[in-house]
């Protein structure tokens, strides 16, 4: 092109530029970072609470509704958590170095595999200002810049947040362009940074179908995607029917918004009926949108048609189905599921390992709610979202699933024969 | 779309149905499907044999070029070797099923990672015949299906190999549409094959630019690029100089058509006088292209242009440039390289500790020529390319290569707080 970069391509050239100050150094460098970061967002919860408030002014005058008002929203509580997040993940292993395998070969080369940073993280998200923090930390203790292009309605918030972020980087001797804010949230904004090709190395887009819809149709950078989850709890002849209650009541009601929240219910023909008519009682207003054979059992029911089990409601909202056996169950399961979470309750083994085996998902439970299926639930640390591809990925993504590896071949002068 | 599925559409279905046929079962199963396989294709020698001749006999009359039809053909130490390699990945350790990793959460659920194959690969490649049974091979031993989508110019050849395949599969009681053979080879059906979105859960191409391109304009479908290389060879002030000699002809000459070949050879201005007037015997019959610095010392070269040192050349071509430093090799191979395998010559420990830190590539090679980047010769087995991004996989592919996780999570009733 006949032009000069773009600002946002400049941008990404400083975060690129600086992403060698925190990739070479070591592990301490990058925790101290961490750390510095928590105390400069505590000492500018002033700040920062100031400018939220003038984003949500702005929002509530161009008449944002309430969910997402609410996921805007800062208090003194939610700034404390981002610091408390930065710091939890200080505390994490550092993957960067880490000797993935090795070995040496008869002809004396000696090689291993390195854990090593991707580079340039870009995210793009929605107006949920924490995730501002969430995700520089995460970019940071794996070794990366990171290029943050959030929301227009939170403009103001994730200035001030990333602007105690960069005072934080300064505070240790690192450049404050490793964490980088996109100004232009425009539309045409988000396509521009999904073509920033050799600029970002991977990029994680956080947010709804639109946004996911812009992915599939711009994105020319490598993205990891935290996509939908509609996710399906399956209740087997073989279950405990206490225990599926609860699993059901849990995974549909404890968060209705959420990707690990339970979409459809699947009840195996022969406990329907001693199941479907006690459950009401454990979904209080819950919309039960059933097939022709669970309606029957389930007076109050709206009746379900396909869209409703091709459907994320990410409300009190549920689909429900009776099905012949398990296999009628994997079946629609491979059918209509995304490859998130899919839970099955039984006390019957074989069932459950076939289940375990069939179900092509980041995620499958044996009588467990699909809740559980979170970076920090499970175990992996604080997580920047949850793959529901198949590569690189797979599940929760914490600092690991920043990094690539580099082979390490080291010699004595050998050639190839 | 208002039209039924195409034949391309319904033949990666037919692959994606039968893909469970082999993802469920044992590794004892996949290993009787690949020396099954071996025999099959030893067995069908002769047609396979023949069906290469036509091909060979309709590419001449086009006026296919001589490297071209070199890699067209086959013999029956070609085919031999296509069997070998069958046999080699039967005895390869199986992935499927290998658990990564698993920990018991304190609320006592279960927690696993457990790799399980992709599902159906898509491998589009040129007219290499051999590449046919070399990709089914570690598809199979990777529990995945395979569409395979070959060269206009190998048709016969391929069809020949992938019908005895096909014996062998339905030898062992596998469904002959695990590897399955795409028939239209035309530049449209390219285009189609990397939309094939929900059916293809991973696509190889192995080609050239032009593939390359193609794939980066038209591919929706999850792409592992076996991308260009353009390597390095860096020979510092620290250096054994004899070692440096035999590492660069190596890394030029002992099979300048392929990818891990060395492409440039930058030197250390404090050894430039001492090595590159002794390089020229080392280097018979390769055409140097050298910057202002290198020409000085060496008569007989080229002036080198910015775009040679850009250039992959596959050929007995060198460009060669002296740089002051360290830094400035790290520099131009950053500015210059692919991300392929990029080595240096030198016993300065510091010197070598830097290099492998600072150049981002697939592969770091301390004191060793390039050349040995490839998966059979590292010890991961056979390999399907060798990767040059950095998601998923970085350098050789082998069957791991071709698997994912799913996190199992089993639990006695457990619902979240």
């Amino acid at each position: 092109m006949a032009e000069g970069p773009s600002e946002l391509e400049l941008l990404a050239r400083r975060a690129r530029d600086a992403s060698g100050a925190i990739a070479l150094a070591p592990p301490r460098v990058r925790t101290d970072a961490l750390l510095a970061c928590a105390e400069a967002v505590e000492r500018a919860a002033e700040p920062i609470l100031a400018a939220n408030a003038a984003d949500l002014a702005r929002a509530e005058a161009g008449g944002t509704s309430g969910a997402l008002l609410d996921r805007l929203r800062l208090d003194a509580a939610r700034v404390a958590s981002m610091a408390a997040g930065l710091r939890g993940v200080a505390g994490q292993p550092d993957p960067v170095g880490r000797v993935v395998d090795g070995w040496t070969l008869p002809n004396g080369l000696r090689v291993r595999r390195v854990r090593v940073p991707l580079g340039t993280i870009g995210v793009i998200y929605e107006a949920r200002p924490n995730v501002t923090a969430d995700a520089a930390a995460l970019a940071l203790r794996s070794g990366n810049a990171i290029l943050l292009r959030g929301s227009s309605l939170a403009e103001a918030s994730n200035l001030a947040v990333a602007t105690a972020i960069g005072e934080g980087l300064g505070a240790v001797g690192l450049p404050q362009a490793l964490v980088s804010l996109v100004q232009d949230t425009s539309r045409a904004g988000a396509v521009a940074f999904l073509r920033l090709d050799g600029l970002l190395d991977c990029v994680v887009p956080r947010g709804g179908p639109s946004l996911l819809a812009t992915v599939a149709s711009s994105a020319t950078v490598p993205v990891v995607l935290d996509g939908a989850g509609n996710c399906h709890v399956y209740v087997d002849a073989g279950a405990d029917l206490e225990m599926a209650l609860a699993i059901v009541a849990n995974a549909k009601c404890s968060r209705p918004g959420v990707c690990n929240a339970a979409e459809t219910l699947l009840v195996h023909e022969e406990v329907a009926a001693a199941f479907l008519p006690r459950l009401v009682a454990h979904l209080p207003g819950v919309e039960l949108r059933a097939d022709p054979r669970a309606a029957a059992l389930l007076p109050g029911a709206v009746a379900a048609t396909a869209a409703d089990f091709a459907t994320e409601f990410l409300d009190l909202v549920l689909a429900v189905g009776v099905v012949a056996d398990l296999e009628e169950a994997i079946t629609h399961i491979a059918r209509y599921g995304t490859g998130h979470s899919e839970a099955i309750v039984t006390e019957d083994r074989r069932a459950a390992e076939r289940f375990v085996a069939a179900v092509d998902a980041a995620a499958v439970l044996v009588n467990a709610s699909t809740r559980f299926v979170d970076g920090g639930e499970l175990g992996f640390g604080a997580e920047i979202g949850i793959s529901t591809q198949k590569l690189h990925v797979r599940g929760p993504m914490g600092a690991e699933a920043l990094t690539t590896v580099k082979l390490v071949v080291e010699g004595d002068g050998q050639v190839r024969d």
